[in-house]
Formats: structure tokens, C-alpha cells, sequence
């Protein structure tokens, strides 16, 4: 048995509860001025004031005792939406958006994700991983210690089980947690360019059961986006994948207003993505059903587009998790210090609010919340040092990572 | 003699001219696929397609060769605006702000600046220098190679010399290029509350000539500002500095339109600093003068105010740089990339602007425009190599610095 005692830390978590947390939950932080962390064998032991703790601690056998100088510990980041798994980048493409295409012009002239599932398809397995750790492994010294990765860029049946079986490594490879995502419906693959209701055949009759039998993705997401997914194909490929044992994701009115989120608390999924163009009805029945809104600002900020209306879903009681979405074309960031940031600057969050989403909600996000997001005994000793008084740091020190120490399961990793 | 060549590098520099950039000048940048760059102690010996400099260095003597596998390099970042020397955070402020107080009524309340007066006056300069070393190294990770520092957090003549003074032992002990600057009307001290204008005469007959005969300043900068120094104030203030010597900059119409952009064109100041507000008629005159106007998004950025009109200054032939202006309140960040970023991403400049308002405009506003700011035979050999194919990747790969290497007079610093 190992323990390692953290001491002289200000403490700031989100509390368990028995659902994610949404309205005025979603800014309610725990803070211990001056706390403690007890970690045996990864997990927490004991968790608050520095005198509780050191009282537990003294009946076992100590192997270190780590100072944290006062400084703000906060649970380690979870990032609920990525996708992170790609084979290359698309700053050329960047430059064309600066001078006026939108995103879905460059979608249709067979640049934007096209380009990326011609990048994973012709890239070995070796290259994928290599491409994808280098990432993954920033998103690690930025403070991410658990995240979700969606394939998507293969859209074949053998292209996305490389990805899944890459994205198995990383999970296995690194210290990080990983929540596979299967997004074999990301996009229409140019070979079923003139025919889509086939690609939606392939999807269910063959690509989502092979996903399941292969084993590694937990999840099942789908892009219900005008040009790409209806609401109806997107209902059939979710309705397939829920029969095939996935549990439920969807990008929802992330450019026009087509009734995803509506089909997120419909199916009862475990959360939408995106929905900057929800309406109000669809967000009311989202809190309804209990669906995350996983909010991703920096996706707003690379296009240049108004942000999802976070306050108004806080206040409809809609549970908010916040994510990088990284990817190599609407939002090429793996930083969640820079999300929160955009989350309080850009978008009004309050700093606690901010907190939740991007620990416990967002673990809530990857069915992760039994074991990760938040600092409480019996959790995995995932957290961060920060170089601050209080998570504030994240936004106040802009565009800066405030991050200067993570732990996984109680050992420093970045 | 010491010559470095750094080979295969995709090179991109604004050049030289005998003013700042302005106009579409703003946005010509010289372009060298596949480039070299020799350097002979310190300086840039030649610089140009790989074969050219090929030939020249072979002329000489060769100490090392370094092969920049195809990266991206351009000039060192010059910050032409930072309030970096201080001795404490104001963390908790941020928080207030958050919940609705406005900038302008903390100071009121003697917040804001007067809080940073009062932590520089009782730091000793050891303090106060280990304080401001550990930001301006964080910035030279940033890529930032020149930078202008401003006293102004001590506002009595003892504390804005002891100000100078930590700044000059920044410059004479990091690697860094330091412009420093006098900024002794920054605020009007909590002893002069109710007799503003007996400090502009201590500025004028005591402070301006102590700071002159001290010697470390090159610039003097005054806050024309609503509730600060009128535009009548500061027309005196920098009067009496030029009178002593100084070079002229100021803060002009940040928050409100008092005619500080319509000043700094009658005074032909170097430089006017945030211009949020200044009017059309006033930023023609700027143009008219060659003031460079120093733009300031990451302000806008953390006190969630909208960004100052470049578009509308670069169609109006206002040469336009890109500052931090990383101080303790209204702007805690010492990174260029992430000001670059909202350079092209939240105020519409192309990469090029942004790139020259980052270098070349930035140089001209601190007048070392001969020695740094380009990639040109003759100049410090300041250049950064990126992770990207091009200087767009400093806005694309969003929040996350791309600054791989930075080498200051052809060595490497970070």
C-alpha cells in the first residue's frame, strides 16, 4: 500500500450528486482554505481540512509528504468532446476561412472533414497514434486527465476501427482516461456523395455492429447537421447504435436550428453538442431528460461565430459541460485552461460555474462521474496545481495555462 | 568571429521601410519557402533562399549549422506596451469584476491601480524584481524577444526611480531588448485625491526632470482618461517630458472619446496606446502624423469590452501594433500568440497585419526598428521558429503557444 499525503493546498471541487449538476448547482464549489489530500494506491483516501486529514493519515503509514505552498488544487480537467484522433492538420484550410469561405462551403468542395478522413485513411496505425499522442499529450500538461476521443475521419468500416483501435492505444499508452466515441456518422464519405441514405445503410447494417463486436468505443455519436445528418437518418443511426449497446451522443444545431437537440431529449442521450442554434423549446425538454449541453467555445471563437447562449441554459436548468471539440478544423485547441477562460470571459460563466463544467459535468458527459471530476474519498487522486489563489487564475491569467502540476491516480505526470 | 547558419526554415518577415507599415503596406509580408539565415555575432550576415546565403556563408567560417527541418520562422516578438514590472497579483479584483463592478469605479474605490501603487511602494527592489523576472521570462517562452516596460506603480519620484530601476537590471540581466518607459502619470496617488493638479506639478517640475536625470527611460506615457489626467493635463505632462528629453507615448480614449488619439497627432507622439473609443476625425489625424497606434486585444479580451476598430485604422493608414499589455488588472497575460490570435480571430486583421503589428510596427513603436522587428542583413539575428507551416499557425492552433524555439542575437534562449 502507497500513500502520499498533499498538504497546504486551497481546495476548490465540485460536490457529487446524484445527477449532473444544472442551475444554481452548477455554481455550487466546495473550498477548504487550507486542505489536504490523502491518495492510497491512486485513490483518495481522505479529502479537506489539513487537521481531519492529517488525523486519518497518522493511523497508516505515510511514503511522502508533498507541500503544496497554498497553492489552488482543483480536480483534473475532463475534456467530453474530442476529436483529437486525426492525421493531420488543415492550416491552409484556416487561411481560406479567414477570407470568407464558411465552414460548410469548404465541407461541400470536399475540403474540410473530407480532407481529414483522406489524411486517416492513406495514415498506418503507427502514424495515426504518432500524430494523435503528440496532442493528446499537450492536452495532458494543460491539466486534461480524462477525455473522450471520437473517430469520425475513417468513415469505412476498417478506416474507423483503426481509429478506435488507436484511439485503445492512447487509452492503454498514456496516463490518461479515455472515453471512446464511435462517429462513424461524422460525415457523408465521398464515395456515397450521391447517394447518403446508402452511407446511413453501411452505418447500421454494418459499421455500428462491427464497432460494437471490436469492443473499445463506449459511445455512438452522430453529426444532425443540415448537409450532412437529418433528423430522421440521425434518429435511425442512434436508434441502431442504442440496440447495438452504445450509449448516446449527438452534434446538435451546431449551425442551423434542426431540431437535434430536440432529438437528444427524445432518445434520452447523454448529451448534445454544440447547440449554438438550439431554440428554447428543445434546450427545456434537453433539462427535462436530463441532457448534458457539452458547450464548446473555442469552436465559436476559430469561426468567428456568436457563442452557445450558456446563461440561458443554466437558467432552463440544462446540466453544462465545457470541451476543446479539438480537431484540425473548427477548433484546433487541446488547452481546457483556454475553454475556461472563453467559458467566463466570452461567455459569462461565473468562475465556479466554469469549474463544474469542465470536472464533474463533463465526467458526468463520459459516464466517467463514479471515478473522476471531483475530489472526494473514494475517487481516483486525479487533480491539478495551480499557479493561483483560486481556479479564477484560469481566466484571469488569459491565454497563459495556470497549470503547473497534474497528477493522475496520485502520481505527478506532466 | 562566430557564424551560425540555420538552414531549411520557411522564412516570413515584414521589410524594412523608411516609416511604419501602414495601409496594405500593413499586410506585405516577404515570403522565403525555403530559406536561410547566417548569422556573424549576433547579427544577420544574410538572410534569403537557402542557396544565396549557401554561397555567402561558405566565404566565411562556420561554427554550426542548424537544419530547421522545414519549420516556420519569423522575426522575435516586440511588446510595445506592458505594464510588466509589478509586485503582486490582483487576483481577487478579477472576481469582482466578474460579479459587475466596472474598471473605472474599482479605482474609484481605490482598487485598480492604487492597489498595485500600494504593493510596489512597501516591495523592496529585490522583491519587486524577482516579481516582474518571473513574467518577463514566461514571455520570452512566448516568443517575445523586445519589450517596452512601464514604471507607474509607484507615483512618488523615490518609487518610479526604484520602478526604472528593476527594469533596467531586467534588461541588463535577461535576454531580452527593454524599452523603458517613465509612466509616472499613470494615476493620480491617494496623497493627491483631492488636489489632482498639485501632482501634475510634482509630475512636471520633480518627477519628469528625476526620472530624466536618472536615465534609464527613453519614453515618457501619461493615462489621458476620464477621471485621470485630461487631455489639458496631459498636454503638459508630456510637454515638460520632451522638454526633458523623453520620447512621447500615450494612453489615449480607451474608455471614453476625451480627444487623446486628437493629442497624441498635435504632439506627434510615438506611439497612442488602446484607442477603444477615439473618434474618426482624430484617428485621420494619427494617420496624418505617423502615430503608430498600439492595440491592445487582450484588454478588450479580459474586461469583456469591444475591440478597438483596426479595420477602420488600417483603411485609414494608422500603422497598427500589437501590444499584451500585460499588467495586474485589465490584462494579465504575457503572451503574444494569444494576441495574435485575437489580432485575426476577434478583430479581423489577415495574419500578415497581425504578423507586422507583432514585429516590424511593433519595433517602430519602441524606435529600435533599425536594430530588430525583421529578418534583414544588419539586424540582431531575433528571430522564433514555430510548430506551423506559416505564421497563421499562432491563430489556429488556438490558446496554445506555437513558439517552439526563440533564439535572441542567434542564440538560443527558450
Amino acid at each position: 500500500m502507497t500513500s502520499t499525503l498533499f498538504r497546504n493546498a486551497r481546495i476548490f471541487t465540485p460536490l457529487q450528486s446524484d445527477r449532473p449538476l444544472a442551475g444554481p448547482e452548477q455554481g455550487r464549489v466546495h473550498v477548504v482554505p487550507r486542505g489536504a489530500l490523502l491518495c492510497t494506491n491512486g485513490l483518495i483516501a481522505a479529502v479537506g481540512p489539513e487537521e481531519e486529514v492529517l488525523r486519518k493519515a497518522l493511523r497508516g503509514e505515510l511514503d511522502l509528504e508533498v507541500d503544496c505552498r497554498g497553492a489552488c488544487m482543483i480536480p483534473g480537467f475532463v475534456d467530453p468532446h474530442t476529436h483529437i484522433c486525426f492525421a493531420a492538420r488543415r492550416e491552409r484550410e484556416f487561411a481560406l476561412r479567414l477570407a470568407g469561405k464558411s465552414y460548410l462551403e469548404i465541407l461541400q468542395e470536399g475540403g474540410g472533414i473530407l480532407s481529414s478522413v483522406e489524411a486517416v485513411r492513406s495514415a498506418s496505425e503507427e502514424e495515426l497514434y504518432r500524430f494523435t499522442l503528440k496532442n493528446v499529450l499537450s492536452a495532458l500538461r494543460h491539466g486534461t486527465t480524462t477525455m473522450e476521443i471520437k473517430s469520425g475521419y475513417g468513415l469505412s468500416t476498417e478506416a474507423e476501427l483503426k481509429m478506435l483501435t488507436v484511439i485503445d492505444r492512447i487509452a492503454r499508452e498514456t496516463p490518461l482516461d479515455v472515453a471512446a466515441t464511435f462517429m462513424g456518422g461524422h460525415a457523408v464519405p465521398r464515395e456515397y456523395k450521391d447517394n447518403p441514405e446508402a452511407f446511413v445503410d453501411l452505418l447500421v447494417n454494418e459499421m455500428i455492429p462491427a464497432a460494437a463486436r471490436q469492443g473499445i468505443a463506449r459511445f455512438c455519436d452522430v453529426f444532425c447537421e443540415q448537409g450532412v445528418f437529418s433528423v430522421t437518418q440521425s434518429r435511425r443511426i442512434l436508434q441502431a447504435a442504442r440496440t447495438a449497446g452504445f450509449r448516446l451522443r449527438i452534434h446538435a444545431d451546431e449551425v442551423h436550428d434542426l431540431g437535434g437537440a430536440g432529438l437528444a431529449a427524445e432518445l434520452g442521450t447523454v448529451s448534445a453538442e454544440h447547440l449554438l442554434a438550439a431554440n428554447e423549446a428543445n434546450l427545456k425538454a434537453m433539462a427535462a431528460s436530463g441532457v448534458i449541453a457539452d458547450v464548446l467555445p473555442a469552436t465559436a471563437y476559430s469561426l468567428k461565430k456568436p457563442y452557445a447562449p450558456v446563461r440561458r441554459m443554466i437558467e432552463l436548468g440544462v446540466p453544462v459541460a465545457l470541451a476543446t471539440d479539438c480537431n484540425p478544423g473548427s477548433s484546433f485547441t487541446e488547452s481546457v485552461p483556454f475553454v475556461f477562460g472563453l467559458g467566463v470571459l466570452a461567455m459569462d460563466m461565473t468562475v465556479e460555474e466554469a469549474l463544474t463544467a469542465t470536472t464533474l459535468n463533463a465526467a458526468w458527459s463520459v459516464e466517467m462521474h463514479h471515478r473522476v471530476g471531483s475530489l472526494e474519498e473514494g475517487k481516483q487522486a486525479d487533480f491539478l496545481l495551480l499557479d493561483g489563489e483560486s481556479p479564477a487564475i484560469l481566466a484571469y491569467h488569459a491565454g497563459v495555462s495556470s497549470v503547473m502540476e497534474v497528477y493522475k491516480k496520485g502520481v505527478r505526470v506532466a
